[in-house]
């Protein structure tokens, strides 16, 4: 008889191993059903999807080591530092980085014991309603196996979107996956797709040596970001030497074992070619449902390969649920993680909730770009009254002190109540500044909250505070 | 006649000029007065007093600096980068320094042209009441000025405790002052306080390759911050490289132009030498007073040297107020700052408010650390009921994928109303995730609030979240 479980998880990226997680720790009986996309080389899956193993983590740890050789090699010396013969080795920083990842993805493991989840390994479908819930039926090695939920919570997260007529190899022509893991320092790399994606890893050739160019179709940058801060990293980005190419259309692109040449019309209509050694195709990512079986219990995906849910991620059958990448929403793994302990908070009889409205959102380039909240257009485009503040690092003692001076904080508050509606950063630590501005916006805060609230000195979070006096042009320092 | 200004300030440090700046903001008319302590070359007065001089802004310049130095030296590899011969330029690591206070100073006279605030250069003295306020008498390099102001704000700051019989000539035995601008690392530095001061400063000339060894009279460590806080820096302290010996009795300092002998008897009553290039004295600070001829307005030092204020920084004289360094509380440059908005806020007839409760802590060691609200010692002193959750930059990506994994984030928080009663953070960006603390504090904000509030992924500020789910014990990735 299959075994019973009160929740089964198919898939164990960050929404669906914390959804598990969680449900453990709530007394439910939980398996997670993990396939063998990123099997470590004994074959054992490697949990936490592909933030942890092609995502967020790696690019991180790669981000990590591409910006200490940039800061030897142009600004050690500002410091009055000399240094001869900088090199990377990059085998060693792609190590690196596989022993990060391995260190938290095999944490993972350890967490599932912890908290009692069962661990099913391999590639997990639906197979229909059965008595006590929902069968899924799980291809592994080991032969087939079926497991039985009372509750399912889908995790099957988001796959690379790939564009007819440019096939990925992961060697000469990479998305994500390949990007991550180069041999050595291409000369030329063409990025199509200005993107979070292609812009953070195209970063991380470029502080290597790389000479970047990306190829965007859209006319505009960063269309989600708010347009003054689009318009900032446009400008930092091209001061950095990445070549961008906005409103381009791409046509033929003509791949060898060693070359690729993209062949394309700018903006102005004219033909262009663009020759480079490796090219990566970052354009998005699409909802992972391929072999899912969706139609078993009576689900589809909508135009958009998505899963539809209500606000609290339930689909349209009752006990099955969906969450992160393959729902609507932004891509984002925080994002997955709420909901995945909202569902199994619900599952356990809870009032598990999750606030989109304070979701905060980070690009990670070098500066970082975070925000949380609306933009200036979005508050354009909906007629509300406001007011904004922006406030520079440029005139913070301690971007001074630590060469990180660039970018600024943007608050934007209501024009009557004063109530913060957004909060916009570039800087090289904004992934974390944002958390101040995501805890005020839970509160409600006023712009006047944050700026008489007392920031330490000397701290980049002073600028928070001095945007936020901004909204009522009384910032103090500039 | 005298000038006569609403509010007269004496003193241009974080908390004078911040005063000074809120004051002409609100209407007032305003003067602060400045003496020769901190000329530039030009006999110009450099404003922003201890703190932007030789305090907080250049001590954080030569840490980001001395940090540079020590990850080229030891950490680069750890990414596979390889350098050959790094050697660090003393004399222009303190020039940049020089320049970012150059740049931040110069910054304040533009800022109080641009706030109408009248700057009278030279050394301010109470001269007594008068018709219209109080004078201040003015000894400048172009004679003596009287000022009147309706309303007095001391903001006199502090300076360098010293020792009887070790004479600080900035030179071979240094204060703060002359800490910051050694000519060259010395080979064996002697640091006599292992308070926040000669922590930082040590940790610099550490980095950049001295032998530090730091002799304190107290048998604890750091007795401000939380215990276990305490207990790990310590220990992060000594792998590090910085020798300490607490609970020692400092005898007889003998110092010739080269070097010095301090003389000591060790916490085993044993008697022990330490011979070093450099001294530093970093023994605290006192409130600084001398001059200010407080008796012509009826005022006089308590037995701390301070100046007694109400919780509105009001002193015994309705009219004069005092702020930051030369009263009660923490010696902050951030709390001196707050003191300046209230007192201008109340002297222009608002509500000015300081909320004590949530001023943050922060030493700029590295890692640093910093906190707000409450210590354990400090609850269980009170016998407040309270739960403890802690979680470990260890288990956290961004943490491992930016080398940056020592550490941890403690939450204090009610046993009852789990209310946050403390946060505290050991982390190489403690200064900025403190300030989501802060803000959760200020909110009064419970463990589980701070739990429930989406965090980016992948970001330092995990921790915070993870450490305050941890309070019951629900922390999701350990």
């Amino acid at each position: 008889m299959s075994k019973q479980f009160d929740v089964v998880v198919i898939g164990a990226g960050p929404g669906g191993y914390i959804a598990a997680i969680r449900a453990g720790q709530l007394g439910l009986s939980v398996a997670c059903v993990e396939g063998e996309a990123y099997d470590d080389p004994k074959g054992e899956p490697r949990l936490g999807g592909t933030c942890l193993n092609v995502g967020c983590i790696p690019s991180k740890a790669l981000l990590a080591s591409s910006e200490e050789f940039e800061k030897i090699v142009h600004h050690a010396e500002d410091h009055g530092i000399t240094v001869s013969g900088a090199k990377i080795d990059v085998a060693k920083m792609v190590k690196r980085k596989d022993d990060i990842v391995g260190k938290m993805t095999g944490g993972i493991q350890y967490l599932f014991k912890k908290n009692k989840v069962t661990l099913v390994k391999g590639f997990g479908s639906l197979s229909g309603k059965v008595d006590g819930g929902f069968e899924v039926t799980v291809k592994g090695k080991a032969g087939e196996e079926k497991v039985v939920g009372k509750n399912i919570i889908i995790a099957t997260g988001s796959k690379a979107r790939h564009l007819p007529g440019i096939p990925v190899d992961n060697d000469t022509i990479c998305d994500n996956e390949g990007a991550l893991k180069f041999g050595a320092v291409p000369k030329k790399l063409g990025v199509i797709g200005a993107g979070v994606i292609g812009l953070e890893l195209g970063s991380v050739w470029r502080r290597l040596g790389a000479e970047v160019t990306v190829l965007e179709a859209m006319p505009t940058f960063l269309a989600a970001a708010d347009e003054g801060v689009a318009k900032e990293m446009q400008k930092i980005f091209t001061q950095q030497g990445l070549k961008m190419h906005m409103g381009v259309n791409i046509g033929e692109v003509k791949a060898t074992k060693k070359s690729v040449t993209v062949n394309y019309t700018d903006a102005e209509g004219k033909e262009q070619k663009l020759a480079c050694d490796k090219l990566i195709v970052s354009v998005g990512r699409v909802p992972y449902t391929a072999g899912l079986n969706l139609e078993a219990v009576g689900l589809k995906t909508n135009e958009r390969g998505q899963i539809d849910v209500d606000a609290h991620c339930q689909t349209l059958v009752s006990g099955i649920y969906a969450i992160g990448d393959v729902i609507r929403g932004p891509m984002l793994a925080h994002k997955a993680e709420e909901e995945g302990v909202m569902v199994s908070e619900i599952i356990a009889g809870q009032a598990g909730h999750c606030n989109y409205d304070t979701v905060p959102w980070v690009i990670y380039t070098s500066p970082e770009v975070a925000w949380v909240g609306k933009t200036e257009q979005q508050l354009k485009a909906e007629g509300r009254a406001y007011k904004a503040g922006q406030f520079p690092f440029m005139a913070n003692g301690r971007a001074l002190g630590q060469n990180d001076s660039q970018g600024f904080v943007k608050v934007l508050a209501d024009k009557v109540t004063d109530e913060v509606l957004g909060v916009h950063i570039i800087n090289s630590h904004a992934s974390d500044l944002i958390a101040e501005a995501v805890m005020a916006m839970e509160f409600k805060a006023s712009s006047e909250d944050i700026g008489r609230i007392c920031h330490a000195h000397p701290s980049l979070s002073e600028v928070v505070k001095e945007a936020a006096l901004a909204c009522d042009k009384r910032q103090l320092n500039m």
